[in-house]
């Protein structure tokens, strides 16, 4: 069995995930598959990447990684496929593979122009179920090099998503980059990187400035978070620095949300 | 492995459809699920019945597939189970079935009366597990006739669903019939028919009334729609014609909602 | 292939579950995954008592049975597992096991303490992917008795969960338990005790009282209730008195939650 995960933004009341799933079974059998999520935002390419490069390295090598989020299907943006860290990854050429292609800096990319790969009938609203599949489908089953898909490209879309800056000594600037099921709102403020000042500072302590308010401390668990809807800092489970409220919602509490601002200041 | 589809209208937050496949992998270890959605409205037969019927033919053939929208749960409504098309099919004997049957055309149909087939004390309020899905994993496992389910029905209920119509040489008449997560509306009026009068008329163009405004022509794909939130129509993934808005709800937008009037007029 | 269950309150939009899978499949391939729910209310430990305990029984003996419902996740609350009734159950030690283990009554508990059996760095924030997940996958791949987890605990915490009782001759008190995904109120009072008594009174009929209002008598099933939107009682798929509305929400159309008191009187 090879393992599938899929990523989109298709909901949990229509049947095109299903479809996809039938598709792939066609042309392969010996497929397990394990649904990342369906509950992406309609056409949320940026929320997207943070979830399959949140996700894609706790898989066994030899995953293929599947990524329909695609508000392009029909233009001329292009269907690619890629092997990258022992991964392979099928989705649209739109930036969702973003933080995945700057991270594994894959060799090839290649786009899917090869129609025996692909349906017999091609619709211009669904390369979900006519293109994405079938090719997610055949490179699990093996047995061919990418370069059979289509030419390699060189030039794949990335997008230009926010990055923590060390803007002063003892100042790291960044953003919300997502807010999860719980509320939680989960930055790009790396542990790495506030170990580090804190350590070259000798800080004494650190203080967070959301537009909301200020934050003191960085906790070591939910747990530490004293009663009551106080907005409180710890490090995620990504390892960068996350705000949530005990047994609340720290985006609804507070009205943080994706591309607020955050100051982390040591002193 | 054999595959076994599931639709219902059970949610997402309930046990209910997880306990359908426990009991039918306590009949046959041997089965892989495919979600097709759990999402369908409370009662939403006739929802059910185009979703089934826009997602059967994309599975593997000898796929068994199992709806479970039953509001005539433990009255005299008939469990029934039929082969079509290469595929079996398990549900309430409500309309749920409707364009499977007509399409297909089953020889046989029957109904679920033999206890074998069922759990040994069956409820009252649920027969997704109790009937509906020992059946399934029986029927997915083999090796006897669907005639020991039980015996044959002739008058299966079917649904008066809305049907396009050819009203006026250059006018087809047909309706909403399903509006799907990304606020699409799907009508059931086929691109064949469309594609047929377009010829035969030498037709210069094409509109298209719905209750809220007029759509001129029928763009190739979602991605040759204006900037902004203009209603457009497209030929959509069920080969039909569909309203959508860009990066939008046409559902939301416009106040499209299931069984308005569409209207295509050729001129 | 071993059975592994899946109940937790990580939603549909995250990657949370999918990640727990992964970590599963990593150390063990050989995994058939039945998502029970993911739509627990964000730390509804009661309820997801309620779902577990609902369909564990329906599943293969031998299945592992995955609860991550964690508020207290990084505190010193305790990741357990145990066997018991001829299946796993893997989770924290916060009462979610309640009435399994009210139920089962397992000889042995075992606190997971032994890093073997975790991932390499355990998280503070996400326990489900460091710690249950991957005992779940060991526990699955069998070979060693549960006493490798770690020390055996005597203690598990257990929600004081509102019990039926029989306040007079002729009179079962209980409450609410759980509102499902239609809007049924699932009551903890038994067909049972409700036969028991009404066959020592030699009952002429019953009625039930709910905060809202009185309904007389048990239908067979939810077909037996008049047209309209009357709040009407059954016995539901739990073998317990519930309640619901014809095509409709009992609970939004009555305001019933759980912990409504309900009085069950025969006369």
């Amino acid at each position: 069995m090879s393992i599938v995960t899929l990523t989109t933004d298709f909901g949990y009341s229509d049947s095109y995930a299903g479809v996809m799933k039938g598709v792939m079974l066609k042309i392969n059998r010996e497929l397990q598959f394990v649904d990342i999520t369906h509950g992406i935002s309609p056409q949320g390419i940026q929320q997207a990447a943070y979830v399959i490069y949140s996700a894609f390295s706790h898989f066994p090598e030899g995953s293929t990684h599947l990524l329909v989020v695609d508000p392009g299907v029909g233009s001329k943006r292009r269907p690619i496929a890629f092997e990258a860290g022992g991964y392979f990854f099928v989705g649209p050429d739109n930036g969702v593979f973003t933080k995945i292609i700057e991270k594994l800096e894959p060799s090839c990319i290649h786009e899917i122009t090869n129609p025996d790969f692909m349906e017999a009938n091609v619709s211009n609203t669904f390369h979900g179920r006519d293109i994405f599949a079938p090719a997610t489908a055949w490179i699990a089953r093996g047995g061919f090099g990418l370069a059979s898909l289509g030419p390699q490209i060189s030039d794949p879309v990335i997008l230009d998503l926010p990055r923590q800056t060390q803007s002063a000594p003892n100042l790291i600037e960044g953003r919300i980059i997502y807010v999860d099921h719980f509320g939680n709102a989960v930055t790009n403020i790396t542990a790495g990187l506030i170990a580090k000042l804190q350590k070259e500072l000798g800080a004494e302590g650190v203080e967070i400035e959301v537009p909301s308010g200020v934050i003191k401390g960085i906790l070591e668990s939910y747990c530490e978070a004293p009663d009551g809807k106080a907005i409180c800092a710890t490090i995620g489970s990504l390892d960068t620095l996350e705000f949530f409220v005990r047994s609340g919602s720290a985006s609804a509490t507070y009205g943080l949300s994706v591309n607020d601002d955050v100051d982390v200041r040591f002193y």
